[in-house]
């Protein structure tokens, strides 16, 4: 379901050859969430995503808990597909009790026209619903970051190599891969990913987060969300990316491809032979 | 202003070297759109967006035109930004007795999680917003077509090349360069364009839309809103971006690297010597 087959004419040495091509699957996922009103569930339609079909329920739980709307994964009674014939339609219905703060919904939702980039846009923002915790000072390894790249595209050949697909991976800090998602929205495979290591109980506290593309403001305010200490990126980070992995204490890496990488903050959680 | 100097560390054969990186700027804009009721204009924010600083009345207006929000210039009284010290918060004054269909406005907003893709997000209902006229059916020579990547690295390499800017660029059906922006974010740099055209009066009903990386849904929709028969991309696209396309009845080519292409469909438009 995650790439699906068509039929192209690819132009070669200046001829056409009719083949088939597999590309990355796009649809989108409307997520709705329920909240008891007394003794009902009322429903809210909170967010319409493209996304790649496939773990719709770490998606949607990832995209609350790191856009700041839920906390704790016991929050959510359930998520499910709303029916059987509306698979891009899911439903998170939250626990007996919990609130939820309706108006950052909406500014939320106001202005997500930046694949999931939150409210205001300022940096102050994020910053203020960062977890109050201090993230982990462990170190990591030189030698283990320059192997990551390499095993997250044996991880993504695993699934499907459409080239149309971005990849987000979770790797301890001695480079084991912990977990592996790909999707045609960037911040959709981070959502994936966070999403199911939230709903599984494992703290991202000393992981390495990977996303196989260019590091934008959204995913690094995702990950600072997530309490990871340190992300790598194959391609480059922005520069309000980096502003905001130095206001949250982030270690952030960006060009990390055949043994070499740029750190463009918290380069302290490194270990490196030489330093020139 | 479009790119940025930061420190970082370099790693190169084993040690860290202390250089300055350039990278892609990336702030939020705020869109507001101010419409006559009766002696008052009034104005609501429509949008807020992550974008490279820089051709922002563009970028409104691309929006508001490929959005479907509105169909001519004219219809537009000025862009400018809110106020000096505001840089980042523009305003779209409509002409006296534009009216706009704020329910599909609050569709869009809401649904726009998606770097700009609209509603509910089907086919139909991009298609249901295309323009009545039918797409030109000039034809394109394929050896046009593989110079195009050149040309615009040698335009990016123009303005910057920060590896974080995605460039979109307008060609003639011969081959010459007739416009080109940069972003983070590809929605963006598209917008930029055809807002540029669509302000200045120029169709694209001729022309060949070259993006630097992915083909997705909501790029081929803006691009289809501005009823571009040609629409070529450096990466791969999405599968529903070719459904799109298709029932758009544009011509999507991918992979354009290298003297190859493949064609995802509308390959009548292209004239190649040999078809095997």
């Amino acid at each position: 379901m995650k790439t699906s087959s068509v039929d192209i004419l690819r132009f070669r040495h200046g001829t056409l050859h009719a083949e088939t091509d597999a590309l990355g699957v796009e649809e989108p996922l409307e997520i709705r969430l329920g909240v008891w009103r007394g003794t009902t569930r009322v429903y809210r339609n909170i967010v319409v995503t493209m996304r790649t079909p496939g773990d719709d329920a770490d998606l949607a739980a990832g995209f609350l808990f790191t856009e700041g709307i839920l906390q704790q994964p016991g929050q959510i009674e359930a998520i499910a597909a709303w029916d059987a014939a509306l698979s891009n339609v899911w439903r998170v219905d939250l626990a007996p009790g919990v609130e939820v703060d309706w108006k950052r919904l909406e500014r939320l939702t106001y202005a997500a026209s930046s694949c999931g980039m939150c409210g205001k846009a300022s940096i102050e923002m994020v910053a203020a619903r960062l977890p109050a915790v201090a993230l982990s000072e462990s170190k990591f390894r030189a030698e283990v970051l320059v192997k990551l790249p390499d095993r997250l595209q044996a991880a993504q050949a695993a699934f499907a190599s459409t080239g149309s697909l971005h990849a987000a991976a979770l790797f301890t800090a001695e480079g084991a891969l912990q977990g592996c998602f790909e999707d045609v929205g960037r911040h959709n495979a981070v959502d994936k990913l966070i999403g199911h290591e939230w709903r599984v109980g494992r703290s991202l506290r000393e992981a390495i987060l990977l996303v196989s593309g260019r590091a934008g403001f959204e995913l690094v305010q995702k990950a600072a969300m997530a309490g990871v200490p340190l992300m790598a990126a194959v391609g480059a980070p922005s520069s309000l990316a980096v502003e905001l992995a130095e206001a949250a204490g982030m270690t952030l890496v960006g060009f990390l491809r055949g043994e070499r990488f740029n750190i463009y903050c918290g380069g302290h959680r490194l270990e490196v032979e030489a330093v020139s």
